[in-house]
């Protein structure tokens, strides 16, 4: 490669690819040009950050810009935002003017949240969670208030998160979501294993809910829900993010799902010499057999890592998400894994669906936990295609399983017939996965 | 199918082949004789029945005999021994001298405790466990003692839950284990973490231990071990089971590995008109291809399952068995899948150890605990041979994802491209089980 590799984002996908790239390049030039404060941090920790239970920014900083030169001898500029690419002349100006050439270029600018079109979106008070430093207006203002009132709009995991967070500071939570039921991308059993943890906890979800605007009220502000007022000292946006794409795209890139940047499973964009990672990136998809585009920190930083080897000429080859994500509210985790029915369907799939609830352990022994599993198959060739979970048991590891499952391309009826260890106060004789497979292939007696 | 269907035996194959039958053939007369007082319980639990975490025996008794005639139709005689088999009247005659005709026999006559051959075996506080009533001893003889002593004869998962109950119950605990480590079943780093734990609760682990003789001191007993006197008020016996398979033998069923009864992946034994099932036959190994004998209950039941669908002439073939196991010592959670390297070796594979510590959360969060992964695969094909584990994370549910892969024929690479689900308080950005398989395939940046 002639010139350095410069990686453009600090965070998931950037870092790992510039790591990746260190091992296979023990002499690369290698600088990452950060537009924030921090590099290598754990955005998901957020959540944890606002409620107190993580007690510092700096704990969810995996690596500072000066341990990445020392230790690996990677150059992170902070503070430095690009302004524009020059692919013909392979040269990249930040936000100062300074010029960067580049023999090869990781894009790694991940994803911004959403800000639906409300009135009052705007007021001070009304946030959205991406960077570290998001998580100290909720925190001031939650401290702040003598009875804090937090309304939030949108109920993905980072919604039910931060109703987490909120009552561990105290406050009384609403949560506005526009569809049927909370946690939508649940299924509506597992969605309703956490919608009676949210209402035992006291948190307000308002379903099928029009947030119509934001407003002032006095030193607070009232969000009109439905033309109800209702109170709120913070406002949190859960409405989702957009693909960071539009610097990969004024520099010629193409686009794909999401107006995400399109790369193959190489991580090459459609401009030599310019690769991509992370939120900002199409990801193959497993099932699917295509790009989508699931931006989740799992998926970035294993594109970080095919790319890394990639524009150090080790070409790999992206094995491909199936979107997996668990999240947890107080006692409840939930998850999911691969696509659910409605997905299905729409790919020409014949889907089925079977739930069934069983306990984390022996029943007889003290401390069982309920596990809640759906399980979505093809009917035409029994293939597994997904599934979804909540309850107060182990969920995310028996979402592993199921992942697996579909990575290997099992039926239901080979997931049912798998071997699951079992001991009275760890594991039932049979698993709710197992249980809710065994079922759908009429095994259940 | 002429005449009844009898089931010897009414534990977990015998009651599950039972069950099954009753489904497939509504009216078909199906009777159970059970030589001892109880049928269809845990037998997994009488650790925690011993130690108090289970209170009664009836909080392990699933279904009580006459709970099958009222609910199922199935007619269950306890005290009912059988002493011989005759094949060709197919008439069965139990201790009493009755006679019972059956069209179809199903043995599932389970395995009995290994009596080592050592002076003193027979003396009374000395115990194994096997039925419900055999808690009664133990709990009486720690009742009863001021300051109990137990001694326990072998580490496997039993021992080891034994000792657990043992302490529970203000007990002083040693074990004797002829191996070089406890829970040799292990292998070496997943058996240190057990030790660690066994050795933090003042466990004295005597390794490479001989038992040489067991005599009465005064109202208590002594086990001589390597010639020192180790004083106890209870001495169990965890050395094992052997199948009970001389009823079968005697009515001229063939026998397979440890002499247990050879079944075909159907649970036909080689006599016609007999299958057998559980604890007492061999099962087919996914991994091994061919028989084995692993004496478990979630074989016993898979097993039971298919031979009640085989005598009501809904033909399956038994899928096979990875020997998968859980446990527990206080906090700490151990246990196997497939085979280890030493079996992979003897098999003609060219078997590989890779061994990580992770953390089952984000390592900042509260609470975080470790995992262990040590996972077999075999180099000239990658293919996953084996996994085993211990930590104070969540164990189990991780064996159930390496047991998924193994039973699918994955690769090790295959394993760590898998996608799981991250969120900082459930899972890490890297399971510890992607960490070592992605460690095996030299991916670990």
């Amino acid at each position: 490669m002639a010139g350095p590799l410069v990686v453009v984002g600090g965070n998931a996908g950037g870092m790992t690819a510039a790591a990746e790239a260190r091992r296979g390049a023990p002499d690369l030039e290698i600088v990452v040009l950060e537009r924030g404060e921090h590099v290598s941090y754990a955005t998901c920790g957020i959540p944890y950050l606002v409620a107190g239970e993580v007690a510092s920014e700096d704990d969810l900083v995996h690596h500072d810009p000066a341990s990445f030169m020392r230790e690996r001898g990677i150059e992170v500029r902070t503070d430095a935002g690009v302004a524009a690419i020059d692919p013909e002349a392979r040269v990249v100006t930040t936000a100062d003017g300074r010029r960067q050439p580049y023999g090869a270029l990781v894009i790694a600018t991940g994803a911004r949240p959403v800000r639906p079109d409300i009135p009052g979106i705007d007021l001070p008070g009304v946030v959205s969670l991406r960077h570290l430093p998001s998580a100290r207006g909720p925190r001031r203002i939650l401290a702040a208030a003598s009875d804090p009132r937090v309304v939030l709009i949108g109920s993905g995991p980072i919604g039910v998160e931060m109703a987490e967070a909120a009552l561990a500071l105290g406050a009384r939570v609403t949560i506005a979501e526009s569809r049927p039921y909370a946690v939508p991308a649940l299924g509506e059993e597992p969605a309703a294993r956490v919608a009676r943890a949210l209402s035992e906890a006291h948190v307000e979800v308002r379903t099928r809910a029009r947030v119509q605007g934001i407003e002032r009220a006095g030193e607070t502000l009232e969000v009109v829900i439905d033309g109800d007022r209702v109170p709120a000292d913070l406002v949190v946006l859960g409405t989702g993010v957009v693909p960071e794409a539009g610097l990969a795209r004024e520099a010629g890139c193409a686009t794909g799902e999401a107006g995400a940047i399109a790369v193959d499973r190489r991580g090459r964009t459609s401009v030599e010499g310019i690769w991509a990672a992370g939120d900002c990136a199409v990801a193959h998809h497993r099932v699917l057999g295509r790009p989508v585009w699931i931006p989740l920190a799992t998926t970035a930083t294993a594109q970080g890592r095919i790319v890394g080897r990639d524009v150090t000429g080790r070409p790999g080859r992206f094995p491909g998400v199936l979107g997996s994500w668990v999240s947890r509210f107080g006692e409840v985790a939930f998850g999911a894994t691969g696509i659910d029915a409605a997905a299905a369907a729409a790919e020409g799939f014949a889907p089925r669906v079977v739930t069934r609830e069983g306990s984390d352990r022996s029943a007889y022994m003290p401390g069982a936990r309920d596990v809640l599993v759906r399980l979505v198959w093809d009917e035409a060739t029994g293939r597994l295609l997904g599934g979804q979970m909540a309850g107060s048991g182990e969920v995310s590891t028996r979402l592993h399983t199921v992942s697996t499952a579909i990575s290997a391309g099992m039926t239901i009826g080979e997931l049912a017939a798998c071997d699951f260890g079992y001991a009275p106060p760890l594991s039932p004789l049979r698993d709710p996965v197992e249980l809710a497979a065994a079922a759908a292939v009429g095994d259940a007696a």
